[in-house]
């Protein structure tokens, strides 16, 4: 038998009503902030994508046209943003986009993880400003929030700080201590340390100090400013995380935190970073940063960017869990059932009346007996079964039954819409 | 400088509003209907795909993924939901599912035909019954009607009367036939005359007879009952045409012509089909039809099934060259400008007061200063921008700008709030 292809899924209709739902809040709340949506190919020049560095070519899916192109399936919608912003360099800044849609990596396969899988993102594109970090976080935020998601903590740090302590401290293997760092949510603090010792000896302890965070935001980056002053790269990094967090308290943001510690991986990002975590299972659900290179690296003139990204399926899992989903079964409001075939023009003539006003009917199509006809609408959630026969047709009135109560009554077309449109 | 990859296209946000209305506009008939959405993978497995047969190879995106799978990217969302169909027998029903999505083939582009297009489906699996053609038909129908479309046919036919004619000629070679009468819109009338010339010879000319049609619907079938009373065949196709028509007209359906030389491919239909062509531009902008054994060919059990399929690309064309969209430049209600960086408080809380109401608003990122920022707004189509300056924080009133009418007030928040949301 034919299965969906390793790592990929089938949503069906119960689970699409939810995913719907999501894709549904997330982009009300992006539209909120003026963010408006755009749409790249599923594919991309092997070349472009291969800008992003950094060990893509293990996770992604490589494949050859007819005509001998190199392409891939994307990986992430911020390279294809970074090839269009490239690319048309006549588009008005800021440029904010949204996009909501699928990426694939050759990932190994596990619990939550998937080949195909979806992202929201939002950017904002020619700003240098902390006024677009803030807006990214608080964007981020209010689509959690919208969710009905709460214990989640916002990480955040700039890359300029880690940059910075690590200059301060004279480390010269930057990159190897970024990917060793970048491995403690997997790893654990003690491993971390383990190899940090392997990689610069007798600084680890430094590192780990100044890395190390308590207290309230603002003096955790006083002190930070003073501990690092000689730094004038973490200086400024902490001047942009302390307008960062000034700005997303007006913005009425909560749960920020401050990780040092933070890197989100090696390439791609130059300053601000964030990180949204679930406080009980310290996965990220999200993230995103300011990353000035990667439009220059794809081509283009030197532009500002920063964004974030929502991830769906570790948001959908959360909510599932946490049980915040309040979405029905089915869309049907209404079956009309057919008692037998001498009344079906009756029957679709109601129906169409019904969806005239905006109601979602159903009716048989399968020449199925009445009692099989409600056993259908039953097992489907439909809420409402209007019962057509030959009296109602004499009477001109319909009975409608609502299911969940068991309640039976007549009326005519016009009461039966009031009745219907009421029920949420 | 790096493009999307040949025959693929990016939507830029003015485009997507547009698209976006055509999708949530057909999305919200197909619903009306009883329809409930499903996802299926980009990809599928190659073996699959080739179960459609026909040439589809040539024209199929197919590679192997690390793990030497072959896949194909879906060249339609039928197959996809034939496969689920088969490999879960368990799925009540009928199950009427609707996707919309891209699908992929390697056409040589031309205008108006991409690599990477979107089709918007509904089908109707487990009913055998012309109900199901007929709700079918009505759902393509409302779709295009509820997006502005007024002038177009649907043709219908019945592939039972095309054999069945066929039958009663005694041709043999019915594929060539069928390859021929398929190109009638390529190629014109006179070639396939020639070509049918060519097949059967003399039996051109009673071929072209019986299937051509003239005259009201009814009279079309009854004649056409009388010419082919010796193939029960065709007799049984034309009962179902004679049902397809009469609940039509209940549906309210209008624009419906039997053609029958309408094959619309070689495989896969098996009963009634239908083709939604242009009247001025002759172009198939949807179709679709009964194809009862595609599921079993999946590997499923023998499941009747009927669909509709929409081509958004066509439709989008139609619908610019017509001029139907009346669809905004931009979601953003509201631009709130901030006179200097003392109130840039000021200006978050206003906008974030305006955003828990519902209003789309954007603020400046840029740092720019009031002239520019009301430019951007103006360039962007926002209609009302609010300005901010000491003396409104002082007063606490704002002031608003209607951009299209060039007047200015001042106001509380809750009557700025007031007034940005009673205007449409």
């Amino acid at each position: 038998m034919f299965q969906p292809p390793r790592g990929t899924r089938d949503f069906f209709p119960e689970e699409m009503i939810k995913r719907e739902y999501v894709f549904n809040t997330v982009k009300a709340v992006f539209e909120r902030f003026g963010f408006l949506p755009i749409e790249t190919p599923a594919f991309e020049s092997w070349e472009l994508l291969a800008k992003k560095g950094g060990g893509i070519k293990e996770e992604i899916y490589y494949f050859k046209d007819k005509g001998e192109r190199e392409l891939s399936l994307r990986f992430d919608l911020t390279v294809p943003l970074a090839r269009i912003i490239a690319s048309n360099p006549q588009i008005p800044k800021p440029f904010k986009r949204y996009q909501i849609g699928r990426v694939w990596r050759y990932d190994r396969p596990q619990a939550g993880r998937f080949r195909e899988f979806w992202q929201a993102d939002i950017d904002i594109i020619g700003s240098e400003r902390t006024d677009a970090d803030a807006e990214c976080v608080a964007v981020g935020y209010e689509s959690l929030k919208s969710l009905g998601l709460k214990d989640f903590i916002i990480k955040i740090n700039n890359r300029k700080v880690l940059n910075g302590i690590m200059d301060v401290l004279d480390i010269e293997n930057q990159t190897e201590v970024l990917r060793v760092l970048d491995k403690k949510e997997k790893i654990g603090e003690k491993a971390v340390e383990k190899e940090l010792k392997e990689l610069i000896g007798n600084k680890t302890k430094n590192l780990l100090k100044l890395i190390k965070t308590k207290g309230k935001l603002e003096d955790i980056i006083k002190q930070a400013k003073n501990r690092l002053e000689n730094s004038s790269l973490a200086v400024s990094g902490l001047e942009e995380l302390e307008e960062l967090v000034s700005l997303s308290r007006v913005y009425g943001v909560k749960g920020l935190e401050i990780d040092f510690s933070l890197a989100r991986g090696l390439d791609y990002y130059t300053g601000p970073i964030f990180e949204v975590v679930l406080k009980d299972k310290k996965e990220s659900i999200a993230g995103g940063g300011r990353y000035d290179g990667l439009i220059e690296s794809c081509g283009g003139r030197p532009t500002p960017a920063v964004g974030f990204s929502l991830g769906i399926e570790r948001i959908y899992e959360a909510m599932i869990s946490k049980n915040l989903f309040r979405t029905p079964k089915t869309k049907t409001k209404v079956f009309v059932a057919c008692v037998d075939d001498s009344v079906k023009k009756n029957v679709i003539e109601v129906s169409q009346k019904l969806r005239k006003e905006g109601v979602c009917v159903q009716t048989d199509v399968m020449g199925r007996d009445l009692k099989k006809q409600l056993e259908f609408a039953d097992k489907n959630g439909i809420p409402f079964v209007i019962l057509i026969g030959e009296e109602e047709v004499k009477q001109k009135l319909l009975t409608v039954k609502e299911m969940s109560k068991r309640t039976q009554t007549k009326a005519s077309i016009e009461k039966v819409i009031e009745i219907v449109k009421n029920k949420a």
